[in-house]
């Protein structure tokens, strides 16, 4: 519930052990979605490749950004060295992983966070590469559920390499406009970095938008149905926002960090673009809040509404009451079988009565409608 | 409700993507309400000059102040160079916009802002100009509900920008102060940045005010007619409360940036206004500060008072029953048919038995007042 | 009601405009009261002088400190020039404070704040004068409301200049230590600032002194009439604190800027009574806060009281209902008119429904005792 | 109630005034318990003595540190220079005060604090000497309240002179260590100073086991007799902490300035023993956090017995009032008094109708047995 | 309860004084549970050897590391110098921990701390050694309820010391690692220390799984038989996950100081590792946080649900009561013994009677089931 991955797997390991960590009963995948793909796109400002790579061999014979990166900084006209960006959907398969750490240098702590689902979205510089952990979020309509998918980015010099734990799309949105010969191909790889953060923090205004709607349809039943109202899902509202905001708001000292990076591999006009990230981050993270002060609205009025309602039933119970044990507390007088009761025989002793109760009746009618009881 | 703009529009643009995102439904705005009217202002100390702008062709006419600016830093006399201020208000022809950021050398990512509705206030700080953006807020006295509009203004060496989604008439007292040939005149850009972000944050006064006649209203009922308030209404207080919290709070941070700034665009004896704006904007969010504690004094207030006519249902239906069931019980002996019950055939047995349910009567009675039940 | 004056006067109008902001309808103030006294007290070791000052002539030839300060700067002796201080009560007269706002060269933007009620408490620092804002507090013990008089300091090198709305004689005790040759005249007009904020927040123990009268005897009545409290009540007691704090606790800030401050006009050895003020409002700060949770003890009282209170109607209501109905019953039974029932002509069937009956009632008479019910 | 001491005694008069101000009512304590003791114990490393101060004449006769310290500057043999403790306790003659501070130094402000109970903990570094304020806290347990006594410690470089204003023994270990020739006769002041505190700190420890004692014994009897408990000893509980923790959590601070002062009156061996008293304060300060929790946790588990012990007295209710109330009603059907009513002359009508009540009884006790009510 | 092990023992005690003092009543643990293990482990890259220590004076035979490391600073080859780790388990004798500390240099007051029980996780840096403490934390399910056993680790340049209250094998998987020939024995005293650390840590995550179960379990019962549910399990769920957080939340800073430490006992590679475990320590407190909102949350509900049951109950009886009452009053009215009531000899009486009341019983049905009340 409130540990997204079962972490005590890893009770007693030295650090660095390669362990795939899900939050997910494994049992529960079928084995057919325990696929791993991998594609390696390379640009730059006047071609686009894109490749997939069918086996480890594959990937070992890619090239790596280091020596690029040594005759960049001798030779600037070597600004038009292409980017290369590696991405990994998948992570059933350790050797893959394995492979593209020993290839690019990657620490063995960089690689058990990538496989350890179930991080905090942070930023760490190493010394040949920058690791960024981020959270992809859904929300599922039907069960009313935030769902996650651990993103992570090795930013190098000329090379991205991007780990995502299930096969979404997400980044289609940034294969579409490098293919498109946009701006994005003029830049490098720390660009590329912001375009893949951007895409997954633009995700969260549509997620926040679902959450809008959740709360509007609860807000409208209250009003209309407020008996069926429960406070499980009010509660369920405030949980999933949280967990929301568990995953969102980090990524303000990320976007940070980044834009304020002393490294070599963030330049500096893409430094501006983290900070427009951060600002975005920003405002989901005061929507959150602005959601939680819905929550704790709705759950006010919800419980305000059970203490009228028991008002409400109460003063049916007490009206009637009130009204009829008088009443039958006289025709019960009536009811005696006293043998000299002078009444009984009177001949308008019956209208009499009737007339009595109904002034007693009416009477009480106009009281209780004068304290505004019903 | 709680994100004022649909800004998944533009999930997986590039950046720098003009797109016009408005708070509103598109739909709902009548076609004649979407127009643009642009005014160049231009003045110095000796005069004053008010143009409107027609067409994109004329917008492109306009001087810009690079080269006034350059001659300026050579020639001390230039302080006269008169400072020009172009108020957009509409944002529905994003070639307006679009025209503007390329004669003034605006960023992409500023006009992408300037058009995005539903930013927070910020302040930035670019090579050539300062960006701020404010919300400039209404009270719906009818609905009960806050209404922004976003400001964002531009400040150059010597012209000044400023954008305004609606055609509301915020920006008239400045213009008559320039008119007037007021101290305003002698001063330049900086000067009137500061004098768009003041009244925008006194009209913040008036909001202010407007919610305090409504809380007075509030609690006024509350006293008269506790039963008719609803939980509703004070959630609404709280909600629209925390919005315009939301809208003016960043302010303080945007004014403290303008008032440390190391720009040469604010020169130094402006700063000092920028610290009596962040005064202002301080004492508005102590005002709100207050106005929560007075709402969750009402809240407190309601509940209570639900409990305690709870309690005065309850004693009402408590005295009766007290009172009037053990009369019945009585009555219901003497109406037995025990066919020997010697209490029946005793002459005064009528009388006596009324006697004795009204000693039982007045004897309850006194009780509960000395219990001090009503 | 959280704003204290209508600042809203001012919107449009140039900064350092001169209008008269008061937190009182000014309708509701007689002409009478509406007098404005100024005195001119000039004092050194040596000497004392008060004068009433009659018109803004007289003002006029007041001495300023600018050339005494200059003397000062070369001559040491110059140690024993008098210092001035001007107090000004009552702020209707706009005149007299744009007389001396010219003649001690105060800045618009300062008369402003002076003239301006409602302002929060703070200090400023200008090149020729520091300028101090704060708040005299009284407690009105019939309304039990908390009143705010502004009070505003202006320092110069040798003149002390004060502003106060009403005319109240707080710095009474001020002058008669100036009269009686303290050690007050030995030190120049930074002590003698010290001296009057020192006046200001000594008062604030007196009403705290109150408070704490008024909530000791709300807890009081309390405890003998619970049920005659009113959340209204305890609701106004928090909300007098509140504004209690926010008249007090920028004093913090206000103190501490003083004793650190870099200006010349602020003596190294005035700086430890700032110092001293500090820990007095960071007591009176501290001890509202103790208040608060007061506060929240009484209210959590009320309310744990009205539950019980209920509770206990219902126990009432309970015990008489469950002893009564089933015993009507009973009494409804041979109250039936079937012709054939044995019990009725039985002998002592009347005498053994009785007997019945008080088994009944003695039972549940004893079952509730021993349940503790009453 | 939540400020200790009338401070208000004090108003108008200038600083450093010397008014004994104590908390409690003066005319409340007995003149013989009015005494005023001064010890002086003079110690090094090979030496111990104990003087008994009988008369002003006698203080003025103790030696001061002054120039044994001016001479330790320059002779390092000076280190067996002995360190003088003068420990005041009762501070009802003023004149011992005065003369104190006359003889060594101490500034007027500083003795007006040692004279007004109701300071906050706080240190001072002064030219010649620190000064400390502490609360030495004894919790009486027949009360429930938490008792404070200030303690005042001036530490110079061969002297240490400490105020408490009750006679208290609490510095008894330290005189009993001191005569033991112990460790602490090698330092010198400075230890002292810490010896002193860390006295009253591990006194704290002893306090909060109160604490601790009195939260158990009200938790047991929650369990035992809820319906005893009272709202008002809960919010004891509360405040009651509240007013500990005043009085300890400022002493993190005063350790804190301890360790890190630059003084030259606390030599470096010593502050690795203001970390240490530090580390205790934060653990009480850790307890005091963890009783507020245990406090929540009591006042919702009372709040919620309430709930359920109404719910409780009305299901007793509901379910006697439902059982009887139909039965009631058949009764009643058969006790009309129309001529024509066929069951009425059934030879079985009373059986039937009784097997029929019978009926409805037992339905209903399963019906409410099934729905767990009782 | 809030305070964990009785330091009152202590008072009046001089700093550094050794007492064992535990958090159990010392009378409840059986003599035989007192035995203190220590064991000797020396390793360097080729070689591992443990030694079981019987007797202090096997103690005294250790090595120290104070040559060797002087020794190291010379030569560099002096890397594969070993690394001597002492593990102490139980500390009923304090003459094992004093001949330790005699032997390896440690101060009174750290020896004071591990004898200690109940210190708050910290790390104190000393010239020649660095004292860590941390809590190792266990879950006992039966009783729901964290037990603490306090760690301390002193590190030094060649030598590690650790010290546990209990006989737990919590350190095993470290002494596995380091048999197995590991990277770990490539490493020195810092690593080592690191991997105690770790350990503690990763177990930290099993703790929180079983809060985790133990919350799913409370939360399946809640919406299964609500009414079972107690406040007092639900305030034992926030207490619990609060005295874990207190365990847990200091070791934020514990990492922090190791990973930023300037003492050159922490070698530079080996920052990133208690970077690392920093990490793990932040998701563990943010899960308590989660969990915490998940108790709240628990709490809402339940008190939700109080409420509506017992608005569930008065609607039984409201429906009961006013569907009954009214029919009761008529069949009273027939039952009425006036000599002129005609309808009672109307031959269709008793059934016209009988209709109208099948009649009012419909009717009310009906109204009560539009109201949605069953």
């Amino acid at each position: 519930m409130f540990m997204s991955a079962k972490q005590s797997q890893k009770v007693g390991l030295p650090p660095g052990s390669l362990i795939y960590i899900t939050e997910e009963e494994e049992t529960e995948i079928p084995e057919s979605e325990k696929k791993v793909t991998v594609y390696a796109i390379t640009y730059n400002e006047s071609g686009y490749e894109e490749k997939k790579i069918e086996s480890i061999n594959d990937l070992k014979n890619l090239i790596t950004d280091d020596p690029a990166s040594a005759a960049a900084a001798t030779a600037p006209a070597a600004s038009a060295a292409p980017t290369t960006w590696i991405h990994v959907t998948g992570l059933w398969d350790i050797d893959v992983v394995r492979a593209l750490g020993e290839k690019y240098g990657i620490e063995p702590l960089t690689l058990e966070d990538i496989l350890s689902m179930g991080q905090r979205p942070k930023t760490e510089e190493f010394e040949t590469y920058i690791y960024t952990i981020l959270k992809h979020v859904m929300f599922d309509d039907d069960d009313k559920e935030v769902i996650n998918d651990q993103i992570s980015i090795i930013t190098k010099d000329k090379t991205v390499i991007s780990f995502a734990e299930k096969s979404y799309n997400i980044f289609d949105p940034v294969i579409k406009r490098l293919k498109k010969d946009g701006r994005i191909r003029k830049y490098g790889a720390d660009y590329l970095t912001y375009a893949l953060i951007d895409v997954v923090v633009d995700n969260y205004f549509l997620v926040m938008e679902q959450f809008e709607e959740w709360f509007d349809e609860v807000e409208k039943r209250m009003v209309s149905h407020p008996e069926k109202e429960s406070a499980g899902e009010i509660n369920r509202m405030r949980t999933e926002l949280f967990l929301f905001n568990k995953a969102v708001w980090p990524l303000i000292n990320v976007t940070d960090s980044l834009e304020k990076s002393e490294s070599k591999l963030i330049k500096k006009p893409t430094r501006v673009y983290f900070r427009d990230v951060q600002d975005h981050v920003t405002r989901i993270v005061e929507s959150i809040e602005t959601g939680r002060e819905t929550v704790t609205g709705i759950f006010d009025i919800y419980n305000s509404g059970i203490s009228k309602r028991l008002n409400e039933t109460m003063k049916v119970l007490t009206v009637i009451s009130t009204i009829f044990i008088p009443l039958t507390f006289i025709v019960g007088v009536y009811g005696m079988n006293f043998e000299y009761m002078p009444e009984l025989y009177w001949k308008y002793g019956y209208y009499a009565c009737l007339g009595l109760m109904l002034l007693i009746f009416v009477t009480m009618i106009l009281y209780f409608k004068k304290r505004g009881w019903y």
